[in-house]
């Protein structure tokens, strides 16, 4: 029986502890928020593709008191990170720190279940003995209460090691394998990759560029193309094109392209009025910190770094990293 | 005596208006939310340049009202127009509909002393016999009570007739000719120029970059080049240049050049932190509509015409655009 710690669970990590639990493993989650209610209640998963389940994994607030019910005998054999990727101010908060003491050095695997980019490099440095997994999900979850949870649509796990196999991954592709093993078991769905990243860049066409401008514009993705029917269609494409571009300065050019962008672009269109609501509009009406160096900080580096021209996410880039910033000033201030 | 009506009396407008009563011109204010206080107490500037004036205009509550004032044998020979360039959804309600009243055909010069691009047209299309003037104001003032204002630093006046002398605009220029000498009369600095339109753009170096970037990212000037020191800096310059590609596009290079933009950026440099609040941020952070179209629409619309390619000002516009549509429903429903 595998023994699984799930770090952050709101919507993704609470889906993925059901979906382990019911492939058997014996899944320990860390809550905050939402301790008491899932303490006393376990947690309800209402989904169209899974039905309605009610599954009660072990509860504990703290990664400490998640180790100190673990035997030693019995160390975490998969750590499932489902935290917001933020900055930190403080190094003693990062999640690589948190989880320290849940991880045994060569042997848990760390899976990293986050958006954006270069969200596996401080895991790497922090644990370079332990096998790091990468996983991109497309699973439309939402909080409907304290515990509580509706999911629809879609469920797939990408999933690879980190770094990938060929460049040093190969010892995590077999741990990456046996994580994708409990997912499909309980009838999930997981893709296992041998170079990851290429799921990320093409996630990203789509979350680097609509994250940021329905955050700035405080609209839904229809109503920002709505607002000006002749020019907002062929700025997101353009700003599409900007992300496919630095993934083509990397070498993955043939993946993510302009078909890749086709069904971003399709997908937005087949949606109902008023669109969907990304994370980071919602973070920013909640005035809560966003997600900007992964989501698109990264991307901007990466391509400064490659001489890639990037104008448009740039300018999307400075506009939140200076708003975020400022929001950061006021919440330390309150 | 010059008959002046002034149409907008927040801080440009009432400046205005203390200058042309200087020069012993009869002024009407025609006040909104500061009629009680103004009808009660006249209004009061506290300026560096001009000490603290008190003075009484006639103040009306209407257009309609400062007509009936007025005898036929004394019409208005000029309008100011102060008020914000904001789109209305309602053509009963545009400016020019308003002031209508108070234009004799043929006679009344309309000054409109506004930020922002293609100001005059919708003026010169309601009154295509009467003198249009346009004006480019450099005035920090601000409003500290219902009838008071503050003004310091600098208070200049570039005006022009529209269109520009050599196009249709000769007419204009005598009128404008007198006009900026009752501004100089009272002390005040006005400069007369051919064609106005390369102040306009000159200042457009900065508000239509400016403005949107402190907007959308909630920052002051410095706040925002702190926030990314490495890349900041470069961006505005490179968004400013964007704005010179445009009004070189028009024939506009000589004037609007990269001296145009180091004067701008010197202008920033020369602050004390956190920098200025540009009136789009104050309007963003009162939840007030913000005079897009003027400031960046036009400037996009007209590269558009040109083929010059404006990814930044593009992406601003299209964020403000989109903000503001949202904002207007949202006051609609309130």
């Amino acid at each position: 029986m595998k023994n699984v710690l799930i770090f952050g669970t709101g919507s993704v990590g609470t889906v993925h502890a059901m979906l382990l639990q019911k492939a058997e493993a014996r899944v320990t989650c860390v809550c905050r928020s939402t301790y008491a209610a899932a303490k006393a209640s376990g947690f309800t998963v209402h989904s169209t593709i899974f039905g309605t389940q009610s599954f009660r994994p072990n509860i504990v607030k703290t990664v400490k008191e998640a180790v100190s019910e673990q035997p030693p005998t019995a160390p975490f054999d998969f750590i499932v990170v489902c935290v917001k990727a933020l900055e930190t101010g403080d190094p003693g908060q990062s999640p690589p720190r948190i989880i320290e003491p849940a991880v045994r050095r060569g042997h848990t695997s760390i899976v990293i279940i986050q958006n954006g980019l270069g969200v596996e490099r401080i895991y790497h440095d922090a644990f370079p003995d332990n096998p790091i997994i990468s996983a991109v999900t497309y699973l439309p979850t939402a909080q409907t209460g304290p515990g509580t949870f509706s999911h629809s649509e879609t469920q797939k796990l990408h999933i690879g090691p980190y770094p990938a196999a060929g460049a040093g991954g190969e010892k995590s592709l077999e741990k990456t394998r046996t994580f994708a093993g409990l997912i499909t078991a309980a009838g999930g769905n997981a893709v296992v990759h041998g170079d990851i990243q290429i799921e990320r860049w093409k996630k990203l066409i789509g979350n680097t560029t609509w994250n940021p401008i329905c955050a700035l514009s405080g609209c839904r993705d229809l109503e920002f193309l709505e607002a000006s029917p002749e020019l907002a269609q062929f700025f997101i494409i353009n700003s599409m094109r900007e992300v496919v571009a630095v993934a083509v300065a990397l070498g993955y050019g043939e993946h993510v392209n302009e078909d890749a962008i086709k069904m971003q672009v399709d997908r937005s269109k087949a949606r109902n009025w008023p669109g969907v609501e990304p994370s980071m509009l919602a973070d920013m009406e909640a005035g809560r910190p966003m997600e900007v160096e992964t989501v698109i900080g990264e991307v901007v580096r990466v391509a400064k770094r490659k001489g890639v021209d990037v104008p448009r996410l740039e300018t999307l880039y400075l506009l939140l990293k200076a708003y975020n910033g400022k929001l950061r000033l006021k919440c330390d201030s309150d």
